[in-house]
């Protein structure tokens, strides 16, 4: 296999992996014969916000990569560190949610903010390596972010500044952009 | 690759560790120099009944994704909801056979017919786009399902229902219907 | 991709995974600021003897599917029954090796009769479907199993009986045999 | 599939999982409301330093079998060894930088050499199968291991005598090396 065909495949490894170690993160269980149903809906729920922002972001990466037959070498390692600061988001959510305060908001807040801008590296350097027009540029764009896009950087660190003072709106926010922009990829 | 075949890909891998997730989380060790076999043998056919679910599914799954070459934004995020609740099984079959109660029988039944719902929508979605006549789909669904269905949305909800009175008999039928439907396969 | 393609990736995705949860497994620690070095090389023994019997079954399995590109749903099935026993490995050799007494060795030997006869009956079905000829045959069992196979189905039953009897005795043979298969697959 | 093909789906399989697993046993959590950063932070460190040494030979292998269609028997049990040498990575880590004492920081620094030389091995046995002028080696070595190869053997042996004698100094060698080999891969 080729080298582009190589790191796809362990993209959607990693990718795969990431979204079901939160399932084996989630603290399902009995004790003393009974189920505390507030702690498993909180879990699932928390599950499902990190599927959501996972599985998003493996749709715009599946969407760029598919834009070209080979990478360059700094694509290459852009990518692999961009699924390194991917790895540490079950992490940083369950942190976040388990204890939400300022800290934790921001944290996960600047993960948030360096995954969205490397991975806008990747795909301004895929693109701009294969078209010239500005025309097929924007509709690659919309194809990746859709036509209105909420996870601008501006906002995100909008949002960070309202992590510090008010931790759990901010939190609301988080949680709501990823499931919002994922559904919003169904659309043709 | 493309979008479709890194659909494939994510699907098998998060399929893949599915399955194995469950070796992870299953207690196997020796207690003060003793091994309890009846939990042992317990805790593997938990296991196996989870695996022939989700071999299952990941039969039918090929099958499906087989007939076509493209897929529709629409069906990469059900097919991705539809990973995300798979994800669940293995933590819902273990709640279920460690404690039957009412609770965890219904909450199982119900993810089980969420799954099967949301892979008739895709399935269906896949079929309609192929092919228009009626007779061809047939044999897709024949191929995908086999002959004598027995995973029918009115018996799984009629399962639910039992569950809630009688636990342990809807427990049966949860365990014996994924193996059946996973040894059906096998014919030709 | 076709079913048959997916099921290789499957394989793969599953082989990958057993062969790294015994790592995830292992307890390498530090406790009261030592390290118990017996402890810790017992810990990669293991780890290294579990690895070469997947290895070499992942090895046989690439060269006997390499066969075809189609397999019939029988093989299918009977592949994934063959993933859910091997992905019962890392445990029962972990079992056999901190508890060496007649129970686990035995169960272990059972455990690895009943995946090779699987992997056998999977190996005659593809080659039965390829070749008639008696010769061709016999040059594909040599590249799956090499010239001097020793792990016969009557050796196997003859350990499990000496494990019996013998525990510590049967223990050594099930460590040698897949080390020896394993390196024995470099030969061209 | 081929089993290349299958060789490099495994490999980028395994290779996915133990960059994966190191996530999972970051001890990242909240102990009694609060959030031990000094822990946090260092725990991040490494698994950073754990992924650049992978990625960085995820890459070099990447680069090697992206050259040939078919290896021989003899590369495959190699790789398959190679593999199960960096399964031992996350695990060696942490052990060297929860404890920096000459026996972790040796240990560490062996298994180092020992996969940087399998993997010397495999990259000259492919190189030799497809090329015979020694320019055309040249280029390739060039592609894997950059223009100034830190990663000598002989460095390696210095740095394991000087981590018997100042495991502290040899650690922060041993955290520099994969970081800036990983980073200079980047240039085409």
């Amino acid at each position: 296999m080729k080298i582009k065909e190589r790191l796809d495949t362990l993209s959607d490894a990693i990718i795969a992996i990431i979204i079901t170690i939160m399932v084996l993160e989630m603290p399902i269980e009995v004790k003393n014969g009974e189920i505390n149903f507030a702690d498993l809906f909180q879990t699932i729920g928390i599950f499902i916000v990190s599927f959501c922002f996972v599985a998003n972001l493996w749709y715009q990466h599946a969407v760029v990569f598919a834009e070209v037959d080979e990478v360059s070498n700094k694509i290459i390692v852009m990518d692999l560190i961009l699924m390194m600061f991917l790895a540490l988001i079950p992490a940083f959510t369950r942190l976040m949610t388990t204890d939400t305060v300022k800290e934790t908001v921001v944290m996960y807040g600047i993960l948030y903010v360096i995954i969205i801008y490397i991975f806008r590296g990747i795909a301004k350097a895929i693109i701009h390596q294969k078209y010239t027009e500005k025309s097929d540029m924007q509709k690659v764009y919309v194809a990746i972010y859709g036509k209105h896009n909420t996870e601008t950087g501006l906002l995100m660190l909008a949002l960070i500044v309202l992590g510090w003072f008010f931790p759990k709106v901010a939190l609301v926010f988080f949680i709501i952009i990823p499931i919002r922009s994922f559904i919003a990829n169904s659309a043709d």
